[in-house]
């Protein structure tokens, strides 16, 4: 089958969820769409964006309408990345080679799982372009750790995304009642197959491999961690102001408020929510972007007025990679791309800069 | 088929909606009723009305009930009228004359879209006694814009309604997966058929004729156009009191707080629930008008006692059209006309100044 | 067809509705459950009794529970009446005759409507003991008004109930789509036949008959109505405070807070919304009852915790009728005596005064 | 059939619901699922816990979690307990002692019911290690209401949990439309069978045992019952802070804020709602305990960061009984034990007492 025709149908990012739906096994759909427990923030989440109201002035010049931002210095064509996600195998036999490629042709930052299908050196010279993170699971083994960092450093990664909110997994109930488990190759580790072996649940974090569950990070792994590598350090999984400041002081470039696409603790906030908290207290010291739920071109105006330099998204994702490999990606970036201008242009902010915190209500 | 037979079902407006679904080409008739994106706006368009409380008075003489009102010194029959609304030859084969002469008939104000399918002259001869305003929609070719204003000048429009809420064409999804494209005559242009050459999604909007994406009017356009007609100008499509001020400013005699049927940026608010806000910030200098979802003779009430001048009446009119032609636009207004003065009486405001800001919650 | 078997599943209010609904004609049914417009209003005036919220104290003698309170000063078993309803007659042959003699049997105040089936003498004659007052439509002929107070006097009626809220008819849609017409006897007209000849929307309003539509009271009027008789005279269809107060100047010796079933004017308040307003303007110097959607015993004290002296109850009594004529309404009235009886017992409030503002968030 | 394969695929309370709606008589499901009135406060209690918002800290050291917390001295695995429920019996043949099976081999304190199927000795021989609090239905025969509390001294039981919100028994309506009768075995009753004689409606009180219906308990009688015993007396079903207060006066050592799983009265308060009001007023003097639609492990640490002390859980525990007697219970409370050990984890407290106020919003 030809993914373009089914493409070709796409009017909207949701259309990708369910072309995925009815492309992928539904316990691999399932493990991508779910949350945790009662999946109350799950459709949180999605609600928060819509709740928000945005103020739109007109009669201001818009033709020279720019799009563009940057991520810690290094520009990129939205103020939209790609989001960590595990084993993009699931979804596309491509993985994450298709979807760097296609972050790299629209000029998005591309975060690579440490969870990914495919290793850090293959995605590098798979999109040698693009701009790259690496997002980093640590917890058992450090030396281990330290290998991957390093690894993504002379790969040409631009940062690394340490992921803070994964003490122990969330109780991702679909995957328990599906009976999933993440079998899939991943290219980071030394045999490429996963070490998951606490049970039916310990799905897609590095943190519960090898069964270890009560062994989380501290701020103390910070600091060392932070000692590892020259690059840029960004904690994704913050959700209280208390813990963004933690991050400033702990040296910290940036911070992703996000609850784990609602897959760790159900009934947690939608990080949209507690953006403008953390934003105050974090006063303009480091980056903070946000993530979850992130459907429209104008939720990236939203989260800009609301103080967050970019968003990151997820799921569609790898339903656009389901939907059509490659093509699917740049397809969703596309829309993401046009939806977005189109926003600028009716909200009378022809720059991402001109988005003021009074464009949303 | 007869439309009497149709009609005489009528009971409230919203009756017009499920007659013209189950005779018009579908679409056609999602052309009509779509907004953007998720139509979230579309949905708050018509809550907005709804989440209104009158406050009657009860033993209050109105027996001599009074419903007119004037709109830039024109007396009309009710604070009702007829949105500028593209191609009302989709709903039926009289389009514009048979609205026209409804309007005229009931004395009510009808506003002529630029995308009409019939000319400005053809309505102003099918109906030589209605009040009819001329919608502008100025990108591009300023110089045939021009023309068009001096056109309505010549045949007795009263004034001109610019619209300033399309610098690009919003995202209606409807029509997207329809596949639809607005292929009617339109009779303001020299060939009279559309230019429309910018893809599927370019279906109502004379700024995007021709492909001119990102070319819209600023204030300084408005400063010009001013300067061609002695005609009253009204700005269509202010959302913010800023923006009202400007346009006071500017020489505006009148502004219509309007989100474009929904149809241009979704997320924004209701027209109704910013209306209060604007409508101080304009202190009385010019007059104020309201659109968007309007369904009940109350609804005119609730526009009035917020301080709206009156409201205008789109998607319901295309509606009737469909439903009866030039009889089921009288049918409509008659409608209209019924409740409204059921809501005065029931109100205790015998007349339309009578209805203080204190009627509704 | 015996009723017994059908009250005897008879568990809740609501059931009376469900019973009423199969057993009588669509038409008649619709035009008692129906109400104005989009029925807004009747919805919300369920949803006000539920939003509220009982505070129950534990560990009160509650052993000797009295549920009885006085209404202008004549007792009743519970600070319940019966609302004044046109033709009962369209519910069951025995009409007011059987209510009355169930609301007289349970210790009830019954109000019999000027529209009612029976006329004014077969009603007192049929259950001679019991409470009743007199509900008055003022409009037209007013000498023949002036008759009807004169007989309700002279038959015993304790009170006159003045509805002040029917200007004119308000727009039931559901009696225009079946086509309704109130075409049963009216026991109080001198050729007991209704003299509606305004059209299909007249169908329960004195003030409509004889097509004199914009004919309605005003203050004035009830100062005239007041010196017609030395009955206490209630107002009946308040939602203002400033009307309450105007009632009180006026010499009213009580009202009814009423948007007269949700018939008239669609989209205003629940009367229980705007019932402590009402009350605290009107300062303890007459009566305030309420009416709209009560169900359940627990409105009762809902409305007493308010600061109603008491409720009336309509539908339901039309609906337990049709169930079931007098049995029927006694079923109802002593459901509602053992819900009341459970709620002050659970509340701990023993008596009906006991109900202090407090026990009701 | 083996309870087994069913209890595997557990893997949420909620689950347990579903398995005893499919093995349990209609009646006797209903009879425990169902609340008084409409239900509104049944939907309440459940919606209460899921509007709060759980709050994360990250980079805590959860490494060594203790979930283990007191009652009234007594060490529990957890903050929660098993709520006194009548007739087990309905649910599983091992009724009562299944239950306290499980319970003592989780370490999780168990509230016998005076109405249970088995005696309060069986019980007490049936799991010897457990902690066990006996409630206690006081009203018509004081003396063997005496004897109750003697016998549980004797059998170990811990405390005494005085119900006091049960003057007369709340209409269940199910119950009522089921024509349900609880007509199984009590144990604690001398002939060992219900007295049940004031109808359908009387099915789980000992205070409507004998008909007598307007016998409830006053505050004087709480002094009485205090001087009964040396164990801690527990008042269950407070709302209200000034009732909490009266307890503390009362000599009372805890309260359960109730609304007696919304089977009483409905239109109450959840408890939740109302627990953080009788918290303050207790201001620490004695514990408070919350139940009323707990379903996750994760309200524990809601209860707990809103100044409960612990939960109660009821009906959950007689559907996993249903579902797999002693085994369904075991897998009910490992369940609340694995999601309240996830939840610490994530919210970042490693122990019970590390739950402040403001883990939750």
């Amino acid at each position: 089958m030809s993914a373009r025709p089914i493409l070709d149908d796409v009017v909207a990012v949701a259309d990708f969820e369910s072309i995925a739906r009815s492309l992928m096994a539904r316990a691999a759909f399932d493990y991508i769409a779910g949350g945790a427990g009662d999946e109350l923030t799950l459709a949180e989440n999605l609600a928060s964006w819509r709740r928000r109201i945005l103020r739109p002035r007109v009669l201001v010049d818009v033709r020279a309408l720019d799009t563009t931002t940057t991520f810690l210095g290094d520009t990129a064509a939205l103020p939209l990345a790609i989001a960590p996600i595990a084993a993009h195998g699931l979804a596309h036999p491509d993985a994450e080679l298709a979807t760097a490629r296609a972050a790299a042709a629209a000029g998005i930052l591309f975060v690579l799982s440490t969870m990914a299908t495919r290793s850090i050196e293959e995605v590098s010279r798979a999109a040698p372009t693009g701009i790259r993170w690496f997002q980093l699971y640590v917890q058992g083994d450090r030396a281990f750790a330290r290998t991957l960092v390093e690894r993504a450093a002379a790969a040409g990664y631009r940062a690394i995304v340490l992921t803070v909110d994964l003490p122990v997994l969330g109780s991702r109930e679909r995957d328990r009642r599906n009976g999933f488990r993440l079998d899939v190759p991943l290219g980071n580790f030394p045999n490429r197959v996963a070490q998951v072996t606490s049970g039916a649940t310990a799905t897609d974090g590095y943190g519960v491999l090898g069964g270890q569950r009560h062994v989380g990070l501290v701020w103390e792994d910070v600091a060392e961690i932070r000692s590892w590598t020259g690059l840029p350090l960004v904690l994704k999984g913050i959700l209280e102001p208390e813990d963004a400041l933690r991050a400033v002081e702990s040296g910290a470039d940036a911070i992703v408020v996000s609850n784990h696409g609602a897959r760790q603790l159900d009934r947690v906030a939608p990080a949209l929510d507690v953006l403008e908290g953390i934003v105050a207290a974090v006063g303009g010291r480091i980056e903070v972007y946000v993530d979850g739920g992130v459907r429209r071109g104008s939720d990236l105006a939203i989260a800009r007025a609301l103080g967050a330099r970019g968003v990151l998204v997820g799921r569609p994702v790898l339903w656009a990679l389901a939907a059509g490999g490659e093509a699917g990606v740049a397809r969703l970036l596309a829309l993401f791309r046009e939806e977005f201008e189109t926003t600028l242009a009716l909200l009378g902010t022809p720059t991402v800069d001109a988005i003021a915190r009074d464009r949303v209500r």
